[in-house]
């Protein structure tokens, strides 16, 4: 039987290369740069116009289709997963990076059926990267297969994260004292490019050996969870095993560094 | 009057491209790993490797020359600076990420001549970027013109730096307090890429505004110390100018801002 779902994966990826060029464009011209939830969590209008440059052209393709996009959610509209094929859209992860130029900027798209994820597709723009997985078939990037690094040795290991937008002081304690804790295990030590999704795909590459972040939205990760889990990788929802007993406890270290 | 130091920066990067394709190469074997200072300060047998080769050939062509690398030093030999033309190495730049294949790996190597660098070379070779910058003559990556941001506002900046590879608990306290103390300024956020070489190239392209870090050898900095410049940065010691006078006062900020 012909995969039902290759046509919009192939469709997804088409996409993904036409906003890089459109976000790659826009690097070259002034930025004007508005503030969402705080004064460091930023926005510009290539980001909505990203978005809607994706959704309308998948609309017009596939009209029965549901969305859910960071830049829609964030203007109103619900972000409720239904059984119905639903894309998933962050148009520029690391909006920051996008506003400095620093190199690390992806559109991430994830694409989800009854609930699962089918496909997930991160295109690292600037460094022209095309990470995609479809799911039981595998993960590459510029079609070179990946896989995870299988480190189970916490005090061999590198981390991804990110220090995050949210300036209370609280929040900012927390992520530090994390920090502080995986360090003094020790830990070879901690990267952040500045986008979830190109950490994420930094894990499936097998040159991290984890990423975990607090907080983060379905958009950041529809396209790299999938991405993740076909090289070979986990995910887990921190939340729900726990902080402390995932560096507490060496089994589940080991399952947390097999990935995310 | 032609400049006589053209001949030797041509040479250096020539020598930092043949070097990359070493290291290039070891990331497609086997990496045996051994530590330097502490469990996390890690080596290999490529960057021991990589900097007698590019010591070699540049004794060959210029016996007269002295010469501090990273693995020389830490096998014992001496770091002091004559009035001697005299090549500073760091043959990996970034060796925790090497071991990893974690993608930003620099060769960095300054030329000094009576104490004043007169050329730097980063070559950051996974990516394929070769930074490099004469003294009066700008900086450039690929042939492209570099320029610095020339943000004043640390509000609206993003800082690069790194965790570093000491384990001791004061001096992480003191990174993380450091860092806590610029996210509640706030700024727009802080990455690490993992090799001080590129931080500092990233700064120079403008990508990032500033880059700071505590202990960072001559070698870390040699060569990507001139890209900074002749991109229009400053260079700062922030244990002369004190690190709390460089966050509290506006007028320090600023000038920090404009660079490293």
């Amino acid at each position: 039987m012909a995969d039902p779902w290759q046509e919009c994966m192939d469709y997804a990826v088409a996409l993904a290369r036409k906003a890089g060029e459109i976000i790659r464009g826009a690097l070259k011209e002034e930025i004007s740069v508005m503030t969402k939830s705080s004064p460091v969590d930023l926005v510009t209008e290539t980001d909505q116009k990203v978005e809607n440059f994706i959704i309308s052209l998948i609309k017009e393709k596939y009209p029965s289709h549901s969305f859910i996009g960071e830049e829609s959610v964030a203007a109103g509209e619900g972000s409720i997963l239904t059984a119905n094929p639903t894309w998933i859209i962050d148009p520029i992860d690391g909006t920051t990076n996008f506003v400095h130029r620093f190199p690390f900027v992806a559109v991430s798209i994830g694409f989800v059926v009854n609930k699962e994820i089918e496909f997930g597709i991160v295109y690292s723009c600037v460094e022209d990267k095309m990470y995609t997985a479809r799911k039981g078939k595998g993960a590459f990037c510029n079609g070179q297969k990946l896989k995870v690094s299988g480190q189970e040795d916490i005090t061999k290991s590198l981390l991804v994260t990110e220090l995050g937008s949210n300036r209370d002081p609280e929040t900012i304690k927390i992520i530090l004292s994390n920090m502080e804790r995986l360090l003094s295990i020790p830990i070879h030590g901690i990267r952040a490019v500045g986008t979830a999704a190109v950490n994420m795909c930094l894990v499936a590459t097998g040159g991290a050996d984890a990423y975990y972040e607090m907080g983060i939205h379905c958009w950041d990760m529809a396209g790299a969870g999938i991405i993740i889990t076909e090289a070979g990788g986990v995910l887990l929802d921190v939340s729900a095993v726990g902080v402390t007993s995932l560096f507490a406890q060496p089994s589940h270290v080991t399952r947390v560094l097999s990935v995310i």
